[in-house]
């Protein structure tokens, strides 16, 4: 069985999650500057979801550019990130228009925190069909990084009990940490391709 | 002719439909849990019709595998199977408005059987052009899975007609039955590879 | 330059145009059948343009598949078809909510018009850079079909100046004739099988 | 790391987003051609973002055909790219909502330059990668058309404080400057196949 589909609907669904998400800033009944202000607050939530749905094709282009075959158990996977991922959109905009108060930053910090696990679930999904040995399982190695930013999302969900801005902050990190894209996987093919010389 | 815009627009399709699902969870005005209570409903709905588009998506995965050509009246079943998966996001948001009242429920239950049949249709359409003898054929073999679920729908709907809630239930045995990819092409496939070697 | 991503691009917008029409279907507040009555017109309107978007992928699918190069005046043929494909939701929404009065059934036929002359355009486009000995010149020939619906969206739109439902009734034939795909290329193609055999 | 994945999820976001634009256009209550009237600033700034959508899919469309390869750095780039022009139909509803005046023209001008320099920075990211002596690199050049837009996007909102319709007729003539597609790098790629021969 093959990728090469499972790269195209999830490449489809996080392109609308990516798009729809801008229909949510909706426009305003003014033309100043002024009456743009109040949009600020779901700009920014824009902004940061944005990135995180770009870090999410991002990681996914790199982990499934190491995968030679896929089964059952790792197209339902995927769904299963792709559903958490869909409640991005909503989370955003409930951010944004509370302006980041207690809750919704807590909603959004959880619905991360289940993404992130659901595409831990994801890669050892796809380790456990490509063997201890792959090339796919030594990349991605013990995944540090995964389990510290379900462990920050956490601390981040917590935080915003005293002050949602900290957790915000802490989500703002884990993106910045994310943001430079798994090189783990792509060091790897790269060493192996050396190696086969 | 090749299958391969085939399955792109399906794909395009089924990703915008489980995507745009989303949309219905309308943002609530207030930034507290009991805020989000009244959209529980509608997310009971978005998660069934979720998982529903996911099992479609997968099958349609499994079926196409096998393919090896197309026709015209292929085209056209599966655009008609389409059809109905594109009402689900209607039927969805009616269902979960509603609390799952009567004739919401009932009308959900129509929409997936006639996808069901719609299914059926597109499957028989494309063992009637790879002949009796192939590889799809006799993995689809008597498709009973397909037929026992749409028999499931009716009784679903009938059922609804005393207690929506019953209906409802059916639903979900029918979403959890299918929820195990259909494993007899996978099956057929992994023998006829092994056969050959 | 390959057609690879021409098609990718207009898979993508058709699978939109097709799919977001749904959301003029407003869900209704009441949960009984009554309440989808006042939707029967938008849910015609829906049905038809679902058939005209289905006719031109499976059309675009049939031309795209006899085609071996694309140039820039190609590229921006399919963008000008998709275009005017892309006012299909707006047209519809009106046509369905004013209960397929005089204006509406007018302006919907005027888009379906423009589409049928853009789809002439790119027919032509890519026969003038294949040659006309090409197969795909032989397969497209002096496309009758594509003229007559041409004048037949014209005849409907004069018509509704008298009796809109006329005017409607035209473009339904006018989707009844292309419903049957575009054999004229699938023959050709088959007949260069198996002369070359 | 092959570019085919780039393209797909390029494709399906530009897709997106030329055709959610069309949801902008609400459909009015009444239904007479009067009725229409109030769309037309809204129907007219629809017709130029798709024009400047089509324009950056048929660029991107030639960039990418003389790539060979791509990197983190290229990736994010990308997402950049799309990021700006995932704000086009925001910026495109609010210049017509509000009948071309100052502010929003200066804004939908600043959206469109932001794009205008995030394609200059994947351009020559994609260089970078591929070496001075490059196809891609000579095929590019000085990218003298890329540089002259920016300055015109600049000159068009400055022009936009005096009167609105400046600016917007400055990025009516960018538009039509870049409608002619990118010949430079189909010409180097005709003239690399001859040399070849």
């Amino acid at each position: 069985m093959g990728k090469g589909r499972l790269e195209a609907f999830s490449d489809g669904v996080l392109a609308i999650i990516i798009t729809i998400m801008v229909l949510e800033i909706k426009v305003p009944h003014g033309d100043n500057p002024e009456d743009l202000k109040p949009l600020l607050p779901i700009f920014i939530s824009y902004v940061l979801s944005f990135i995180y749905i770009g870090i999410y094709w991002n990681n996914h282009h790199h982990l499934m550019h190491a995968v030679t075959k896929v089964s059952g158990s790792v197209l339902w996977s995927n769904i299963h990130l792709l559903f958490w991922l869909s409640l991005v959109p909503f989370a955003t905009a409930w951010m944004g228009e509370n302006h980041f108060s207690k809750w919704p930053v807590i909603l959004y910090g959880f619905i991360l925190m289940m993404a992130g696990v659901s595409y831990y679930i994801l890669a050892h999904c796809l380790t456990g069909i490509h063997g201890k040995d792959s090339l796919l399982a030594k990349a991605i190695g013990n995944d540090r990084k995964g389990i510290a930013s379900i462990i920050l999302y956490i601390t981040g969900i917590g935080c915003s009990f005293i002050n949602p801005w900290i957790g915000f902050s802490i989500y703002v990190i884990v993106a910045a940490i994310w943001f430079i894209p798994d090189r783990r996987i792509e060091k790897k093919i790269e060493n192996n391709h050396r190696e086969q010389q």
